[in-house]
């Protein structure tokens, strides 16, 4: 078993989709990904800032879960980063309402001692900048460091991000930034080119086309499990990354067919996220739960062809 | 093995992409169902009509891959269906430009003597009352009836579509279109609402992002393969569906489990077809090609995971 630093927003997210309206509501990046990853066996970590507007109740669910919050930075006199998003009808398009950075505008991430020698590292989506104070702060190289980053980072700081990119083993975008970053329309071509950049895995997540892995020329591909109903799809990327990693850190194995395993339970996790507001689903989850669902993707998947034919 | 009765369009296509323009080429539902079909070892024939215009080097095409041209209805004084269109740089969207539909508009389908017994039967897209008149030609219910439709139908003549969509036993459409005729957004929901209407397979086709199979609560999931570069898309639909049925007809088996193997063979034939304009792609492939191409379908999706964990 391999620790796991996680690094990202803890926020507070004001959804609004055609089902219905969340209000105040705890979200963030390294929310999503530290509950998701919680669901294994590892010792974990979050690195953030949050505002003395944070409620104790919402800090007390993640040492519930045996995070550790020491490097939540704690700025009493500010205000908790804030986001209000309202979706469309297919829940694929969103529109961002608000932005409140809050206390993210000075976010500078202070890695935790006991998180120095961590063996995985989870760059959730933030300023390139402080991705790499973190990076910086960590002496020896973490068994894998894994970054998440978006559209916004590629169009307003893309030099400071290509720095970044070029430090990490993996990185996760979806189709539309993969495009985006590499200039490429093929998802091959594009890993090919993010390759050159640094990762030596690419993982694009296509939302509810699923997502794939790629390495080296060898390419995996985990769908989104088909659901009946699709309530809430924030976060769903953060609880995909988190089931990624804390699979990955719990086994302590990063060959490339545990990294397939590895994006099996993100889609696994990633396909509960959606059922519900918010983190609702990733705190009300159980391991017979996600057994039957691990079913459903072999189900889904799996076949048998005679290749001499 | 069992005998294929393919019904459809046989057409000129006249195409141009990002990459290029195809002039006047062979095209039309029932030639790629076809030739796709032909990789496999099994008897088969189309029904469809042409007009004299059309070249007997294509009709030699057919002959030469075994493919029976008797239900083949050559109008002397006719012209051949024309359609022209052109692609978006994405190659997801694409204008009509031109449909001549000629000698379609009074086809009159006639099931040769020699396939009145067939055991498959695939339906082109096609108006309703003309896949209806085939079926109503065949006494005995063949083994398997598969079915494709599109949108113009479902907004021209939903009563006819309706009754025909009652008759067979799959129906394969693409994701758009189940939407449409199922009035659900949740894939998973619209494929129930289909089985209502008749079909116990539902196949939604649903292009770069694969293919799901449904059948009675299972679901099945293929992957489109990952391009380097995709050329021409037309035809990658039927393609995928003459991989399909040719697969059934050709093992004579219409288990899920063979079912499940049949939409791999229907998406590893699409990849192939899109590579190049038109059949050209589909004239020249090899087994070899076929059996590697499947060894990435397996690379591509299959994993080891202990369901107990």
């Amino acid at each position: 078993m391999g620790n796991l630093l996680i690094v990202g927003t803890v926020a507070f997210d004001d959804i609004e989709t055609p089902f219905g309206k969340s209000d105040r509501i705890l979200g963030g990046a390294a929310t999503f990904i530290g509950l998701s990853a919680s669901h294994f066996n590892t010792e974990s970590g979050i690195i953030s800032v949050i505002g003395g507007d944070f409620p104790k109740a919402y800090l007390d669910i993640f040492k519930e879960r045996n995070i550790d919050i020491s490097g939540i930075d704690i700025q009493e006199e500010g205000k908790t980063f804030y986001w209000k998003g309202k979706y469309d009808y297919n829940l694929n398009d969103r529109e961002t309402l608000v932005t409140d950075l809050n206390v993210l505008a000075d976010f500078n991430p202070m890695v935790p001692e006991k998180f120095i020698d961590c063996d995985f590292l989870m760059l959730g989506n933030l300023h390139p900048d402080v991705q790499m104070a973190v990076i910086e702060q960590i002496p020896e190289r973490p068994k894998l460091v894994v970054l998440d980053t978006m559209n916004f980072w590629m169009d307003n700081t893309p030099e400071q991000l290509a720095k970044v990119v070029g430090k990490v083993d993996v990185i996760t975008i979806n189709d539309e930034e993969a495009r985006q970053l590499s200039g490429e329309y093929s998802l091959l071509k594009a890993a090919e080119k993010i390759h050159q950049m640094g990762p030596k895995y690419v993982v694009i997540k296509k939302g509810e086309h699923g997502a794939l892995l790629f390495n080296n020329g060898d390419v995996f591909f985990a769908p989104a499990l088909p659901l009946e109903e699709v309530f809430d799809p924030t976060g769903a990327g953060d609880t995909f990354a988190g089931g990624f990693i804390g699979y990955l850190a719990s086994t302590n194995d990063i060959s490339f067919d545990n990294m397939k395993r590895a994006v099996i339970y993100g889609s696994n996790f990633a396909s509960f996220c959606v059922e519900r507001f918010g983190v609702e689903r990733m705190l009300n989850l159980s391991r017979e739960e996600v057994r039957k669902r691990l079913k459903q993707f072999k189900q889904l998947t799996q076949f048998e062809i005679e290749l001499t034919q």
